[in-house]
């Protein structure tokens, strides 16, 4: 099974459009130590041929262009892509919105839980993908599910479970308190499997807490490749970019007490990779401190294009 | 005024990211002649330092990264933008679903007409442009309107118009017809004023037929930015890539006589561009016998980055 991380940033990206901040001003310099990042997502193929996207970011059609992988084979049809499903992890836009670069009556497969599912519907911007060439398919949680796309098996088994989040910024309802109206199925991560060998791993980009029952479906994995969003959870309004803090948007920080780093230290993990990685993170520096600190407890930080073999 | 194509494409790109066909096989292997382009997007600023979006192209965040001019102001806040404002001239999703990625709290202004502002506030997705920040506002026909955004004018005055069109694909009910359900207000062109000193350009990057009002709108015209979908009607069926007409797609043709080479040929337009290029267009090859034939005939086709002062 391949891996591909087309894009490693949280939502934004890196640089962020509007953001004067250190870091975006920085790699906006073009300065030695930070490299520039799309948006969230990535691409898993275990034959090679035909790929899953888990997750479809803003940034998809730069990405696509970026890998020869997912594009056209060019001994094939006028039309054809080797993308055959696309798994979304949750509503974000930087998750979901690239959705609509996947048009022009390509057949494929969408995966993603009932809530939402229930967003795709509820925007028409989406029926850019035909309906009757794109299926909408709900994923059950804890249920293997064997993806199909284009008409036929991709070799690759995945398992949806819930996890703590929180709901789509653009969904959220004042009116129901601290949930902000998040409800089950709205943050999911996703084992992934090789069907041929039954090599696996995690994908959760999007994570509040590791609570007792994700550290123990996670213990002893292969791979975990986790929500690396902030490095501490008050750096947005330390950095004077926001007024909130990870937990209120629905994001564990690495370091700390109750961060990854020490929630997944003693669980077993031969590889753990950050993804959605934001631009405030100063893990991002490949010469920062944070990011020494993240590497010594045995944690990479993922990049655009970085390729992992399982 | 100055005028920069972020993009010169239309929806899908060039290359397209599922199409195998003659002109996107050729600009993915790197063949001289042919070069990239990404969706359809002009930015106008008369003072430099403000600018205005026309269209929101789903390859926005790139068309930013490369283009300085609407980079944050490096001694500027935390958070800042030199766009100020986005007009937008249909709902199809290569013009509309860039909005996705001005989000982040920035304050602009968003005009369009009752139709297209319908749409946007119909996806919950566009929820990520924080209502207290951005205004929605919707733009009457045939009155000049002074562009304000992040609370100040911006020195442009747009006018809006009807030209003949077609509602978004994604958007379309069969049940109507020809017309697809389609209104007045669903494509418009634009009168880009620079308030300053008068100087004005038409864009119309899509547009059905040029008929007799649109002739006489723009006839004398310094300069119109037009649309150049396709080169011949049939040119995406001949090519095996759709069963669709330029004319079922809401688009005239650049050749014919019923083209608009042949249409704007006696209008005593000063400069003609074309924007809005299909990726099935022939006279994206710089060496053509279309592309000398339309630059024969006065136009010049738009690539990507391009500059023009007015």
């Amino acid at each position: 099974m391949l891996i591909k991380v087309l894009g490693s940033a949280a939502g934004g990206g890196f640089p962020q459009w509007n953001c004067n901040g250190r870091m975006s001003a920085r790699v906006r310099r073009g300065e030695a130590g930070v490299s520039a990042r799309t948006q969230s997502s990535l691409a898993v193929s275990s034959n090679g041929r035909d790929w899953v996207l888990l997750n479809a970011s803003p940034d998809l059609r730069q990405q696509i262009n970026e890998t020869s992988q997912l594009w056209p084979d060019a001994q094939g049809g006028l039309r054809n892509s080797p993308i055959k499903a696309v798994v979304l992890t949750n509503g974000d836009v930087d998750h979901v919105c690239g959705l609509i670069n996947l048009r022009e009556g390509q057949a494929f497969s969408l995966y993603a839980s009932d809530r939402v599912l229930g967003t795709v519907n509820a925007n028409s911007v989406f029926n850019v993908l035909n309906p009757e060439k794109v299926d909408r398919i709900e994923l059950a949680m804890d249920t293997p599910t064997a993806l199909r796309g284009g008409g036929s098996d991709i070799g690759i088994t995945i398992e949806a479970f819930d996890v703590p989040g929180k709901v789509a910024l653009y969904l959220e309802d004042a009116s129901k308190g601290q949930s902000f109206g998040t409800e089950k199925g709205d943050t999911i991560g996703l084992k992934v499997t090789d069907t041929a060998n039954g090599k696996s791993f995690y994908y959760i980009p999007g994570c509040a807490d590791v609570d007792e029952p994700l550290a123990e479906r996670i213990r002893g994995a292969d791979l975990v490749m986790f929500d690396g969003t902030l490095y501490t959870d008050d750096e947005m309004i330390a950095q004077g970019l926001s007024h909130k803090s990870g937990q209120r948007m629905g994001h564990i920080s690495m370091s700390g007490d109750a961060g990854s780093v020490a929630a997944l230290k003693d669980l077993g993990v031969a590889r753990k990779i950050y993804v959605h990685i934001n631009n405030s993170n100063p893990a991002l520096d490949d010469n920062s401190p944070e990011r020494k600190a993240v590497e010594a407890a045995g944690w990479e930080v993922s990049y655009d294009g970085m390729e992992v073999e399982l």
